[in-house]
């Protein structure tokens, strides 16, 4: 079936996000990351912030994480049986589908690609980059600096591991869960948009 | 620096080695897969069926072998210090290099990825397929019925995901090792061929 939805998971750094906004200007259709943000939030009634730092990020111990869900189920947290973490996901879970059902469209990170894996219309991508490339990108346009932004890019993608592998087990940025992976730090950024593009038209 | 090698790592059936050797015919450079296996063997006396079953497998569990020649290092196994699959290893990893300082090729598993990680002239790729694909490519042309192909697939994968974990200590099949990681199930060899091929030319 001719693929109608790019998905694009991403190492923090290497430019995903950008590459998506790209891809989706070049191809007129609508890319889904802070849109997709915005209409998550109203849906769920959560604040923006929240949606953005846990719709896609577990941080600390997994473990930790999973125990909490589970001890607190039921009376902290929600009022319908869930963390609020869990709630969070099953409402982005289900605006991702519903955009995906209604248009050809890009959609940044938020494990779109599992959360999509029944569709057949779906080309999903991940972006990394090296250490070099990432750490340029963050100081100058993330607003870190040089000496903390090597931590910090770590941190967010053990985050954006941590999410994935709890609620799709599966690893997080294994080839094997793509179609495509690209270093965005040797392909550059439009070299990327360009062999995205091309594979999406093609297939 | 221009990339005059390619190295290429792949799931079993997904159809990575004849990915690269089209590759190579294409680019008029040698593909190194059988033969290296046979220089490593002229090299380092083992018989070609030993070289090609452990030069990019450790089957059975890893605690085990790394166990093994920590205990047999220095008796059982080799005469200086090594165990035979440690001596394969090293063999491997000299002529692997020295291929790469003299001529532009294809060099199909191996960890030649990590093996040549020093090198800035390197497009390191890495091929997936679906379930369905590998299943048909198994039957079709390794032979495998279609009832025994998913555990020995599965089998292969593992061992060889062993062997890169071993000797590299990251991650087989990770997209962050690679430069660009593509689902040949969706894109075809020939689709597959002509992405490698296009990037390898371009950068």
């Amino acid at each position: 079936m001719k693929r109608r939805i790019i998905t694009i998971s991403r190492q923090n750094g290497s430019g995903g996000r950008y590459i998506g906004e790209t891809l989706a200007k070049e191809l007129g259709i609508t890319c889904y990351d802070e849109k997709l943000m915005d209409m998550v939030a109203k849906e769920s009634g959560f604040a923006l912030d929240y949606v953005e730092e846990k719709g896609e990020k577990i941080t600390g111990s997994l473990l930790f994480n999973i125990a909490s869900s589970l001890t607190y189920a039921n009376n902290v947290f929600s009022g319908n049986g869930m963390s609020l973490q869990d709630e969070l996901y099953f409402v982005q879970n289900r605006v991702i589908k519903e955009i995906a059902e209604k248009e050809s469209c890009v959609i940044v990170g938020r494990s779109a690609d599992y959360i999509l894996r029944d569709r057949d219309d779906c080309l999903n991508v991940f972006i990394t980059a090296d250490e070099k490339s990432k750490l340029e990108r963050a100081v100058k346009y993330y607003n870190m600096t040089e000496k903390d932004a090597p931590a910090i890019l770590k941190k967010n993608d053990k985050a954006r591991y941590n999410h994935y592998k709890y609620y799709t087990d599966q690893e997080w940025g294994m080839a094997s869960n793509y179609d495509l992976c690209l270093n965005s730090g040797l392909l550059g950024i439009e070299g990327c948009v360009k062999i995205i593009r091309s594979v999406f038209e093609s297939i």
